[in-house]
């Protein structure tokens, strides 16, 4: 698959400089997870930790730390927010298992295969206490109305997904619509907090926010072309998750718009029976193919790359600018 | 059964004292709840709905109003912290349904047997949010100090209850620790948040949390009197619901501390095989009635009726303080 990465190419399409640059915060944030999820009910940082612990690249409390530091945020408040960030998103993943009844996660078996789905919702209810908890000792009032704002808007999202789930007539609008709430949203609410809390005026602020959202957007439409091959596997994926559980994802919306109607009779019943064989999801890959909708999924996650880059334009350039770029081009570059 | 009601007896075990009272606030926070469930994802609606129009007595809110009304508190704030209250339970109920796989709610189908497990999940988490983004708009940091704690210790509770769970050897030190968690600790913060934004000093806050936190045992000390007979059909409750579900409640934990070697036998049998019978339920509440496990539970029960009837005596008197003592009695009343 021939993709055009910009941004100076795959040697810059890395998380490393960012990794680099938030470190001595990501170790605070790491010890503030770990202490976070203990209590005396041992079976909380059991769950919470086989998935904590499972190899995340912890990419969302990391833009926090980075836009708490590209605005010039000088206290405390940003390692117990990028902690809550984490927090939050793991509690989705884990109820995300129970919804989708996903039997792996991050290349290893989801929580509620090894626990049951009762202590997915609780431990996932759990967090989300905690993140809370969280952000009040922080207490900035603003960042608390950005995240809890982000908890609605994401089980919104979800809900809209579930409604929209095995409808392929869903239009890429209305799939936009459910990305970014169950997914871009996050991200969006993990940038904003910093200049927030570093007390920025609204245009910085609006400025990350909108960062996130579309990086946020582009990581989600890349997620999506990896379920149909790619390196999925090196990434812990189950190539055709997606298609077996009859998800609606962009690259299904325009190759059921581009068919035929014997192939759109075949998307029709291929979402809505649920019992997919090998060679249904070789024909899904292969109209997908005919139709270039894996190769314009991605070319629509550059647009969303491009808004994000644009996003940081007022910012005066800096390393963690800089590195924070390369995290665009990062996300872009999963999916060959 | 007989059962000594103190305070005054049944005339006065009652809620209308209270209702009267908070009838005025009760219908502001009535419209908040409307219109918070809003959402364009017309089943957000739908889910939340169904539950909160289903004739629960939404005991929690008016608590928070009372103990707002009961110390002096003049603003507005109570109405959107007695929204979140209900909306943090309702959370809560949503969890428990697909937690516990339960079939019946206040007498209706549960929400999960209607919409499914995963809307009733994603539903939770949505009111949930909107639940903090309610708090962050009251803007006072000590309650959403205390109902984010709240959060996550409710959610602590249910899992220790899940670890707990078929475990006949449960002391009742155990099984308190899960009910302070899963039950009386919402009805703490509920009563907490009053005082605490009426900017109460620290023992008048203490007082109305301990009132909470006394009333929350004793009201699920009836209830799981209420699970093995008495008006259960007329609350809407399945009778032998707990049991079926292996559920280690109080009166299973008496009959089974009280009984010989056979009828421990008989309870791990029957907790642990999920497959019950109506001639097990009958026995099970034979053992119960002959080491008198659901009286001495009742007697329990007003035990913490107690203590939350003096958590408030340095109160002076008043219509209110009499109405909390009346919900008191209320409360332990419904065993009979």
């Amino acid at each position: 698959m021939a993709v055009i990465v910009p941004f100076g190419g795959p040697p810059s399409a890395s998380i490393d400089q960012l990794v680099g640059l938030v470190a001595a915060d990501m170790e605070r944030v790491n010890a503030t997870i770990l202490s976070r999820t203990g209590s005396d009910v041992t079976m909380i940082p059991e769950v919470a930790n086989h998935l904590i612990s499972s190899g995340g690249k912890r990419l969302r409390p990391m833009l926090t730390l980075a836009m708490a530091n590209l605005t010039g945020y000088t206290g405390d408040g940003h390692i117990k927010l990028a902690a809550a960030v984490e927090f939050m998103h793991t509690a989705t993943l884990l109820h995300d298992d129970v919804v989708d009844e996903s039997e792996m996660r991050r290349g290893k078996k989801s929580a509620r295969m090894l626990w049951g789905n009762e202590a997915s919702v609780l431990v996932g209810d759990f967090l989300l206490g905690q993140a809370f908890r969280m952000m009040v000792e922080v207490g900035s009032l603003r960042a608390l109305d950005i995240l809890s704002a982000a908890s609605a808007t994401i089980a919104e999202g979800e809900v809209m997904q579930l409604a929209a789930a095995k409808n392929t007539a869903t239009t890429e609008d209305e799939y936009l619509a459910v990305i970014r709430g169950k997914t871009a949203e996050l991200f969006a609410a993990a940038c904003e907090v910093g200049p927030a809390i570093a007390e920025r005026p609204k245009a910085q602020q609006s400025a990350c926010r909108s960062f996130g959202m579309n990086i946020g957007i582009a990581f989600q439409l890349i997620d999506d072309v990896l379920d149909y091959g790619g390196k999925a596997a090196k990434l812990g994926k189950n190539v055709g998750d997606d298609f077996r559980e009859g998800k609606i994802t962009l690259p299904v919306v325009l190759a059921f718009r581009r068919g035929n109607d014997t192939e759109r009779e075949f998307w029709v019943r291929a979402l809505e029976k649920g019992d997919i064989t090998d060679a249904d999801l070789d024909q899904a890959i292969g109209l997908m193919t005919k139709h270039r909708a894996l190769e314009d999924t991605i070319q629509r996650a550059h647009h969303y790359g491009a808004m994000a880059v644009d996003a940081l334009a007022l910012f005066p350039s800096s390393p963690m600018k800089t590195a924070l770029e390369q995290v665009v081009a990062f996300c872009l570059a999963r999916s060959h």
